[in-house]
């Protein structure tokens, strides 16, 4: 038999609000469908429900931009109190050039806008990334062992470019229950040869795969990936957060 | 019935060598399975037996350094002859710092040491990229379509390091018969605000997707991916590399 992955889309979500109980919603969303988490799941969470369950949505009619948010807006032809908020989950500016403005966020991630994006979250309002991702994964993987008594890894994604290819992909920014990076160094070839430089960042493929699924207007904001032989572990999005002194790019 | 997608890993190919018929290999390790192609599926097979079809292959022996080749690689403790044939393959380089040979390919991918590798090929050879994957993409989906009379896509796949990040991902670096972009500008969320800067890099994240079969030891160089819903067009992997007046990091 060969090996197979699937990626299932989890459908029938209703619109998440601050303080939903998301674990429930999903479990709700899957019975409906007549499926069911097994052990060995990986369930893959985009952030915007994530941060929706967790309220972190900004009304940007409350936002008061700084002198400096509203220099940047004018620049870049933009609303400043977008540029506020945005300055103000960065804690870094790695390029402002071009109508983009690419951060680093508290977590060490380096995207556009620091994570905080308009859409699917009504007029005038903005959701920011979760708080602590990882923590938000631990909790929601805690409850559904807890309430389905499965074991799962939960991994939360949001969509980033990247230099030098066009498109966006999507990454994982929240982790829990696997090994987000897979080592192969020191290993030898079908030759014999060793391995050299071949970390796999496998939680970024997984979040991948399912992005596949999870499209903008599908209505698809979570997914399960059944059959992928990950490492349990506690695991940490801040491992696929390549530290200053391996950087080349700041 | 829920949306879903199967990445299925193709087993059973026996090393590839210079001149091989790699659409017969292909269908005979499928038959030998019990599968075959489908129309829809998309076709993914690692750079490495593609190269190796086309006989990519160098001897290091063969290889005479040239004195910026031994510059550099006594500088990164690396093998003169193995820069050289980096050097070669070369259109620029983008960093060379901390053992980083980065640079960019013919083809306008930007990736470490210009896609030429030393694993899964035998002691003292290296495998280099194809001259033009999406050629060579091309003529596999052709043959499939003449040998087995099925419409399927076929991706190039590599694996590369991006900046900020830690570990390597899959990457399409050759693509026929799919859009490898999904553009969503000007479409409206659910909320009827416009969809800004979401163009989706949907022939990467099938690369990772399949990735997660294709491992490096695991004896799968290629993969099927069923189930999902591309835009059927010509494609090229042209249109992932961005654009160097777009690209803030040259």
């Amino acid at each position: 038999m060969a090996r197979a992955i699937q990626v299932i889309g989890i459908e029938g979500l209703p619109e998440v609000r601050p303080g939903d109980d998301l674990v429930a919603l999903l479990l709700g969303a899957l019975a409906a469908e007549g499926l069911a988490l097994e052990d060995g799941d990986i369930l893959v969470l985009t952030q915007k429900i994530v941060s929706k369950a967790e309220g972190r949505l900004i009304s940007l009619s409350e936002i008061e931009p700084s002198a400096f948010a509203c220099l940047v807006a004018h620049q870049m032809g933009r609303d400043p109190r977008l540029i506020e908020v945005i300055l103000r989950e960065a804690r870094r500016i790695v390029r402002m050039d071009r109508q983009v403005l690419l951060v680093e966020t508290p977590h060490g991630f380096v995207c556009a806008n620091a994570g905080v994006d308009r859409s699917n979250v009504g007029e005038g309002r903005v959701a920011l990334l979760p708080r602590d991702p990882d923590a938000s994964a631990r909790t929601i993987r805690h409850e559904i062992q807890r309430r389905a008594g499965v074991e799962v890894a939960v991994l939360i994604t949001d969509t980033f470019g990247r230099p030098w290819r066009e498109g966006l992909t999507e990454v994982a920014i929240g982790v829990a229950g696997l090994a987000p990076l897979k080592d192969y160094r020191g290993q030898r070839d079908r030759f014999g040869v060793p391995l050299q430089a071949t970390v796999v960042a496998v939680a970024d493929e997984l979040a991948c795969a399912a992005g596949l699924l999870m499209e903008k207007l599908a209505g698809i904001p979570a997914a399960i990936i059944r059959g992928y032989g990950y490492e349990p572990k506690e695991g940490t999005a801040s491992a696929l957060v390549r530290p200053p002194e391996r950087d080349l790019f700041r």
